[in-house]
């Protein structure tokens, strides 16, 4: 909850860089790097998927790890330098803007930063620049626009807090997930026993898929038709 | 129209699948495979354009086949099942939902049942999921959105009555033609005439893209230039 | 300014095609073929950059040269036949309409016809067609959709005569670089010095990038602790 | 169906004016007058509802015709005057452009010509102009925009075949219902029984209305409790 | 957190509604009915504002409450029946669905039964319909759409849990102010401060007010000109 | 052009504030206050609207006065406090962000400054706030949004170099025309001109008004009948 942090609200209302997160476990991150966005979301009883317009700066691309949270002003991506130092081998920096905006936020010199410090791809509800470059670099990154647009470097706000990002909160430490499909958020504390469901749902769909390819139809996989039919689907013939 | 269906409207003001409607001609449909969607829509007289939201989730992808259509719930794609049974080799898969909706309707799973049944593509205007197996299975979809959200099974709709998808109707059993440019609509009992005159305007074309890549202006090959001055074109020396 | 031309305001208020413009110069315009968007952008002081909904039709995509500028009537393309005469080889032609419009005013037939006098790309506030075909024949455009809805030859417009493209001010002769981020105007008069002035920052950028790629974090390269914590900025210790 | 005139389709490709339609009885249209958009979309299975993006240029406003439909060309208003000649007293103008446009296509003067004929209101996906004016004749209008740009007068279209309006379907003499919800169309053949169960519908409400301004829980007057137990729905009690 | 209620994430992964909530104090809540939302926004850092989406049914109105959440699926209202239940008089029901939905979940009906049991006004990221009786019975709505669609009743969801409205995370009991301006969230445990800081910025305000009604100038008022000098602001005589 | 003011683009290429401007006529500037915009907009060959996004906080509401023109960054209105000092009674101001913003830059304060110095409205392309104080103050504003977002101090702009505003370039000292209907730019040099044409449209509206308001059809009166016969218009008797 954005009230959470304590010092913060009460003693300094200045912004803040949150050091030392916790983490998602690392072994669990990983297990999810197989795993679709659209599953990990079904999973997880549809819940924490981003908004539609966050898409993938190239395709196809798949990332899983734990979230930096990065708080930026429009126009403004002064903080995301400040988020950069506060990144590990293995994160995904998330990034909200304080009101809309498309601006450029990000280009091929923090890639090439975030990647220096392993850092595996990048979230941000605004815009982003260089888009042959990060191609070329394969630097996964998920945006609401890419626009040339430069930013300023005056206004500070907050890392590591949580953020609600493309209408999802996410917290630092969070799993983040992100693939062709766009982007989910999973709780650090349920990311094991999402991913153990997520795992028996790809299993379970691995029977259905055969079947399914084979020309079985989903009426008769799911049993469908005699809902349906209480429902009180009828079928005419065509009077064509 | 959505009165056509006297049975429906009068007798059981349920939703009803509608079995064994007639179809364009195969052989028609056919034809239209090496046709783009813009010579078609010129051709039948500029009408039949869905909205221009409709993108391919990959490129390049062209189509010809006839409409299966589905009405479905927003978030609730219960009646793609259904509407599955009623397609034949060489369908186009139309949906439309009852009020505007991104959800993700259909992924890889639904695609290997129509792929199984012969279903040439979908055409939806909401989204879709599994964006990234779609294209490694060549399974070519036209969508609103690309979106993981998941549906529900909740609430039964129409199968071939006549629905508008994305601004255009379309009736169960009309021509499907969509490319990278986006889809149409040809009537069931106008295909024929249609193909025929988006044949004579191919054929057309070809002389003047000949003239047109020799060099030779359009204002002279399609003789606009007396026009243009009685409609008070000036041409003036730039002063700078 | 729209003013500017006073023979037109004056004497003649009916549109006019200006010939004879003058242009960058061609050594100019030809240096940026090496520079991207968001250089050029920064480069001269964050101005000129087009608006975020112009995208290209296929990625990557690279130009640089001087405008030919072509104002039309929503759902009319007669002036693009008018303008093609206008156009010297290295040229982009640059379309804006004079009300919101996505029709389809551009397909592979003007393309051939660009082509073959050594115009370089399109830049089109609408829509074009055809997608499939200019990726093919590798002729890149920029524009606000693609769409295949067909348009009339009735109205007549100006060729240029200066257009607001995308909310910005574009002049005949002006300077157009355009790539995977987007469309940037340079003035004529100012392209030479924008040209020094974006070397020079490529050249200073080479170097921070092979820092930053080396782990240098931001904050040390550009000096930012300080500033940051005169701002107010604090760090906190997770207390997870 | 857009292919039902059959003149049209084989013999004469031409735009077409349709005279004489029949409409939609007159007393049946009249009783529409007292019952809200919102209900007569209910009454007749949440069907034929406008997009959401029409409104009322002023507020409230309510009507109930039979429809005279008139198909227009992006940023071109001439067959509006043409319409106006097919309108008798009671009707109401449905106008929709063959792509999308937001230019003002009707102003006062056109208002006013309508007026004279007994037009009791238009629904246009487009803009209107003239908003001020409108507002003070008291001619209610439903428009996609208000925007003051001008139209030419260049392009023919058909007036009273069936239109795709705001995603509905829309055929001359069809009924048409607008208030401050939006618009909803009736099937002329299908008016009688619509109002027969709207009127019952509004009975209905009138009692439910009595018990839930009295404080009667919607869970209790509809039964709810049980159903949504049996779906999962669990109470917890907060332990803030 | 959206994680924080345990038993429902471990225990109990269905919908669940959460009774006896600890709501912002009232006497608290009821100073914030003199405070714009613009005032209440600044006084508590710039946070807590959801999006410009969000206006009102009509204007002017202004309310300040503790909110009732509600999580709704696309095109589905009935857990709003069961929210109403949890209500108590000055509240205000915030209502968030799952996933983008403009559907019409509201109408005179509920706002009856609402006002029943003293709720002083709805925030719904949806559509509400019956605006006409809205603004007649004066019960204050911010929506994001005014739309007729009926939707229906078959899945559940949450009532009193962390909703994200509008791009902002909403907690039972959190304090709501929302007038023409749109809408803020203030946390329960903040306001007492925020209500103190707001108080005197309007204080200050007065100050300000009455000096720039005098025509002093914001440059002398906020000591602004010796800052601009040093950005490198200057002062040219015009050339005209 | 943009490029004008040469001791800005050659000299100090850092924002400027251009003193003393020249303004269309004071007498001129009046006799448009009895004229809509929708009229001046045809009068002046139908060029010169802003985007249809440029809506009025209240309405009705109607000015003409030349215009001080603001450039901003995005999320930054410390430079509307610089332009405040450059207005003169009877101006409007004219604000236009660097990059596309909804936040809310102007409220009642400044509104007081500006009527306190004469100022007659505010045209801004972003978001205004306090929009039941702008209303009760009667101080017009047309913007695209209503936003209570707040914005900093910090990045400077210019003053009274040409903008692009919602799409149309504005020059300091041009007229701004603005209604119900939106938003007219008329250069300077023009306006004496535009005047008298919009006087003659007026007169003979007039006329013509009396005319359509009589029945008399607008086929007869502008005497259409011939060449939409000409264009192929056919007439065809209903066969329902």
């Amino acid at each position: 909850m954005l009230a959470e942090a304590p010092d913060r609200e009460k003693e300094h209302p200045m912004p803040i860089v949150v050091t030392d997160i916790s983490r998602v476990n690392a072994k669990i991150a990983e297990g999810f790097g197989a795993i679709g966005v659209a599953t990990v979301h079904e999973a997880q009883g549809r819940k924490g998927l981003l908004a539609s317009h966050m898409r993938p700066v190239y395709r196809p691309a798949h990332i899983a790890g734990p979230a930096v949270t990065c708080s930026v002003a429009p126009g403004d991506n002064w903080m995301i330098h400040v988020a950069v130092e506060q990144c590990r081998p293995g994160d995904v920096l998330v990034v909200a803007p304080t009101s809309p905006c498309e601006d450029g936020y990000f280009g091929d010199l923090l890639a090439g930063s975030l990647m220096a410090h392993g850092v595996i791809g990048l979230v941000i509800d605004a815009g982003v620049r260089d888009a042959a470059e990060l191609t070329k670099m394969q630097f996964p990154v998920w945006s609401k626009a890419i626009f040339a647009q430069g930013t300023v470097k005056e206004t500070i706000g907050d890392v590591n807090t949580p953020v609600v990002c493309a209408g999802q909160l996410v917290n630092a430490g969070d799993l983040i997930v992100a693939d062709d499909d766009g982007v989910v958020v999973v709780r650090k504390g349920e990311a094991a026993d999402v991913l153990a469901k997520a795992r028996k749902r790809e299993a379970d769909e691995e029977e259905k898929r055969a079947k399914l390819n084979a020309g079985v139809l989903g009426l008769d996989l799911y049993r469908m038709r005699e809902r349906l039919a209480e429902k009180g689907l009828k079928y005419v013939k065509s009077q064509d």
